[in-house]
């Protein structure tokens, strides 16, 4: 039976998800969940995903979730090459340390600066209040800076001398605040050459294919208004 | 050149790694980072991380931050016995998952559930509006939920029949809220029957050495007045 992947695009962890397995040649079967249409609060998502978020693998009776094990199960099922995840003790706990950081990290504000920047006067129709942008940006601006000074540093890519599973969960979600507009690689000149260096490495097709949607988010049309109470909760955490 | 880990028993992933490590017998050198005063801010304390949280390890000039990360190298490097970190594909990607999902969830709802209930009052003489902590409670109930069906299920462990290093880190996590007086297993059997197994794999004495501090986190002097300014950003984080 193949593998399936249930993603929407739209979402960073999916887009992650979306180009190691296609860059590594894993035959799989796209079951897209739209958000924007509530897919994923579905009685039939939630059997998949009790969690009810994207992504999630199913892979026979194994269903799994959360992006970073979905990557590391795929690297080990598939014997991508290792520089995706490395066997080196130093070099894999490296990895492991960007893919815990970056959850409450760059995750969160990237999400937050896409939405109040974009989302919510494109997508719902009202602007945030300026004060609330303005902070969210400053705490970007602060993880942006820590992706610089702790992790990349003088190295071509953000855990070492090779491309690795935190480089596509990084460029990824960069790729959500540039969606909205923000200017994340201008005044960063090593973050611009790495975001070079990644795209070049993923392939400028894969790379381009994965973020067309999310490129493309300012032209979407409105919310359906019959769905605001379903999204109330989400879209009051990402107003933070 | 022995190791060295960082730690302030205080907080939820510094026990995770503490008892980890002594339970597995590894050989380390403690270095204390008294958070409640401030010693993570310290240019000394940025220089080994300069995230400036604990835990963080090093070992010899290599220097890891994130408990995840840490409790990874540990079990490598030290050759840990297979349940803490299974070696088969599909036990495996359970622990990563439970592992990836804790970071915005239970971590997330435990922090702050402990600080609106107890540390805000206790610790810097103010009560927080009973609203926030109504909505903190209620989202620690959602997530203990998820808990018990995503993850427990009728298991006796988290991610199978054996305790896992994510036992470790859900535990540490619950005796958060539980130090504050929250009844997180008093009205949840399956949970309450799994703490039993979670303590007595560990054993008793090292669980009750690993939570001595922050089981009397609740009779501690109030704030030195001059650090304030210096907690300003994380207590604002923490009222949410
Ligand atoms: N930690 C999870 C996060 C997954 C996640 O938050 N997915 C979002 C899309 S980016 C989602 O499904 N959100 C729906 C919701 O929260 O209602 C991962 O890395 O996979
Ligand atoms: N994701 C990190 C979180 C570390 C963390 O937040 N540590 C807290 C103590 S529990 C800390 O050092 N806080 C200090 C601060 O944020 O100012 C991990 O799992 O190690």
């Amino acid at each position: 039976m193949v593998l399936e992947l249930y993603l929407d695009l739209l979402s960073q962890p999916c887009r992650a998800v979306y180009i190691f397995a296609k860059k590594n040649g894993i035959p799989f079967q796209l079951r897209t969940v739209e958000l924007l249409k509530g897919q994923h609060y579905t009685d039939s998502f939630a059997q998949v995903n009790p969690l009810k978020k994207v992504p999630a693998l199913k892979d026979g009776d194994f269903i799994l979730a959360e992006s970073v094990a979905i990557l590391l199960y795929l690297s080990r099922k598939y014997k991508a090459p290792d520089h995706w995840y490395p066997q080196d003790l130093q070099a894999r706990a490296r990895v492991d340390e960007y893919l815990s950081w970056q959850h409450t990290s760059l995750r969160s504000c990237c999400t937050r600066a896409m939405w109040q920047k974009m989302m919510f006067p494109v997508f719902l129709g009202h602007t945030v209040p300026p004060e609330t942008l303005t902070s969210t940006l400053a705490e970007l601006d602060r993880c942006l800076q820590l992706l610089e000074d702790k992790f990349l540093r003088d190295q071509p890519f953000l855990t070492g001398p090779h491309i690795s599973v935190a480089d596509l969960v990084a460029i990824t979600e960069l790729m959500h605040p540039v969606s909205a507009g923000c200017r994340v690689f201008e005044s960063r000149p090593k973050l611009a050459a790495w975001r070079q260096r990644v795209e070049a490495a993923v392939g400028e097709d894969l790379f381009q294919e994965a973020h067309a949607v999310v490129l493309k988010a300012k032209d979407m049309p409105p919310l359906d208004p019959t769905l605001k109470e379903t999204f109330k909760h989400s879209l009051k955490s990402l107003l933070q």
